[in-house]
């Protein structure tokens, strides 16, 4: 039985969970024990009848398991939750044996890296514990959606032959008797199954990037949800269904879980309407330069960077009252040589949410020879062989896109940092626990 | 619209697929175009009103990719599906420019390397289609089941500081200026987790291992589908709950695709009845004697091997109709030192299906000093600190298990190889495409 299960007065129970607070008084014994789903008082009496009970406290640690058997007795005196469990039997089912290294009860008490190499204990606070049910809750949704629209799940490998899509961010492994590279992403694989004629993919798994950056929203290794497919129009028909996708996701984490990021995070998650508002490059140039005085850094004319993406959201929040938004009609020299391109624009957007990039998505460019030329135009050649070869034989036209789900997370729920917001956070310095 | 919607005489279509075949007569041009749903046959008269549809057809090889928008006659005389579709425009959205390198509508054509090779060609084989359409529902519904069942998903690193489990087999990898590794199971990250109080939790995500094995069932990276749960009584409890998982995947895979897979691949799903039979290893070992005068390897006593498992499948399908056996009370000096012993004897099991171990699973030994103990017996010291800390400040007794699911689908489809089963199949001589 789980805590939040507890209604029936007078009646028997069951729970298992950590001790979370004990106080040990003259004449009683209050226990707080928690679960996933909340926490609960046992209240033991110091008397004759209760001294074998008595005894397992006064030798108990906080932060052990215990299994408690006893009488639920609503009781609205009792501040937490109005009831209390008078228990008959308690097993002390694991045993804290030494001090908590740090308070993970009050995460200011302690630098994020020492938090981190406590990571098992930092997650015992119930922000974290909230922050990974809501994003089990928000990916599956989003996960049920495709399924529902008939998408084929892949797992792609990880292991590659050839650092293939950008050579210096790769990390390079020993793989027998020659060199093998660890996938950045999905993206040429997940293009050959629709080469394959699969139509509609997805793929939810780690990439890796050898990036030696210690941003708040970059990680060497990252959970990416993948989504490619078929007989596509254009890059509308991507941004659409990306924003189906997205709306699925938040309506059902603001259904099950809202109140309780309210509460916790101070956090209102705000399901998006479609369609999203959509901004070609230029013209936000323009309005950031009226609105803000801002001015693009001249090596990223034609791109995106941190600043613009925070200004970019502050204008569209001003403008629409709406946290994302679409930049479309970027410079073809910033963008990946498989994006499809009309009259030399690329036929791709990055999607922006509080102030941050969540998506690079596009249509592809299918046909073989304009695909050539555009790898040529980046210097891409052997490499990429294998991946040219899937256009030869009948490609259908397709698009894409990628979220990185910590990063969503991170940003639904206002954590500040993947640090925070990762089960356990990889950087240049980090590789531990 | 997907051919499988086509169902409205006389109504106007637009369907996108591979041309799958043509066939051009003398009066009369024929196209089988086929999608994720099926094939429908194009008929274009060859008469003045149709000349241009005629000349893209005349100039169309197999395998491009078209769209076609007409009107459909369901029409008996038809073969296929007793349906056609008389075209008013087709639009070529892909071209197939080269003859393809494999004949991958007959797989026994080529080898299983040269089809590897093209495995983007050797995929668009409709059994392969099919395959990954019932492992999506197979792994979706086992999926649907834990979340249901109040699973939290998590994401582990697979970039790990230290070889722990068994530092033979690990592939190792420059991290900047240090060494990592990759992991070749979550199974420390996932009894964090619990240590952190997440009680119930799972991942599907890949695993790596450096094993120079060239046999059917092994692959260098292939995909996990963990789970790990507290509070549990002992390792029935798992096994119980790995019942039920199973039962959920494959009662979904034989109402969705159960007589497709029939026609298909010639295989039964079979839903396996709960409880799923249970052997002692030295039970079986004896039955196994007696019956198929099989003496187990003297160095594989206390343990199975290919041979025992495919024999033991053998005796249960004779015994009980049943294709699962659990495997318990294996030796302790083949087993993890992370599963909990009890008198000496392993606390968890092998799951056979058809013939090939598909899980182990145990009851985990969650008590600190016992646990230090049994890694010291097995030689494993500064490498597991980390994780020996999990277990110092309260972790509740729990237990898990790991499903390949690559492997699954092997033994469910019978394709009789990783090779075949694999969207990318990775081993020791092969990293590529």
């Amino acid at each position: 039985m789980k805590i939040n299960e507890l209604k029936e007065n007078n009646s028997t129970v069951t729970i298992n969970g950590f001790v979370d607070k004990i106080r040990n008084l003259q004449y009683v014994q209050f226990v707080i024990l928690r679960d996933t789903t909340g926490k609960v008082q046992i209240t033991i009496e110091k008397n004759e009848e209760n001294k074998s009970l008595v005894e397992i406290i006064d030798n108990l640690k906080e932060e052990s398991t215990i299994k408690v058997t006893g009488t639920l007795m609503l009781n609205e005196k009792i501040k937490l939750n109005g009831m209390e469990i008078i228990p008959d039997e308690i097993e002390v089912t694991s045993t804290c044996t030494e001090d908590l290294p740090i308070n993970y009860k009050d995460p200011a008490s302690s630098n994020i890296d020492t938090r981190l190499n406590y990571r098992f204990l930092d997650l015992r606070n119930e922000k974290n514990l909230l922050m990974f049910k809501v994003q089990t809750c928000f990916v599956n949704a989003m996960r049920d959606y495709v399924v529902k629209n008939n998408f084929i799940e892949i797992h792609t490998p990880k292991l590659i032959g050839a650092a293939s899509e950008s050579g210096s961010e790769v990390f390079e492994l020993k793989y027998f008797d020659r060199k093998a590279y660890l996938a950045q992403s999905p993206q040429f694989y997940k293009q050959m199954a629709l080469a394959s004629g699969f139509e509609r993919v997805f793929e939810i798994a780690p990439a890796f990037r050898a990036e030696n950056s210690n941003s708040y929203r970059h990680a060497t290794e990252f959970t990416s949800f993948d989504v490619e497919f078929s007989y596509i129009n254009s890059y509308e028909d991507v941004m659409s269904f990306e924003e189906d996708l997205l709306i699925a996701g938040l309506s059902k984490v603001k259904e099950q879980y809202g109140e309780e990021v309210k509460k916790v995070f101070n956090v209102d998650i705000n399901v998006p309407t479609k369609p999203f508002p959509r901004v070609k490059l230029e013209d936000l140039y323009k309005e950031l330069e009226e609105k803000y005085n801002f001015h693009m850094d001249f090596e990223d004319v034609g791109d995106m960077n941190n600043e613009s993406e925070k200004l970019a959201s502050q204008l569209i929040k001003e403008k629409y009252g709406h946290e994302f938004v679409f930049i479309t009609d970027f410079s073809a020299n910033k963008r990946a040589f498989y994006h499809m391109r009309k009259d030399g624009i690329p036929q791709g957007y990055d999607l922006i949410w509080k102030g941050c990039e969540i998506t690079t998505g596009a249509q592809r460019e299918h046909r073989y020879e304009i695909l050539k030329k555009q790898a040529e135009e980046k210097g891409l050649g052997e490499d990429i062989k294998f991946y040219m070869d899937f256009f030869k034989y009948g490609c259908p036209p397709h698009g894409g896109f990628a979220l990185g789900i910590d990063r969503l997370t991170m940003l639904m729920l206002e954590t500040g940092s993947l640090k925070e917001t990762m089960f356990i956070f990889r950087g240049p310095n980090r590789i531990e626990p």
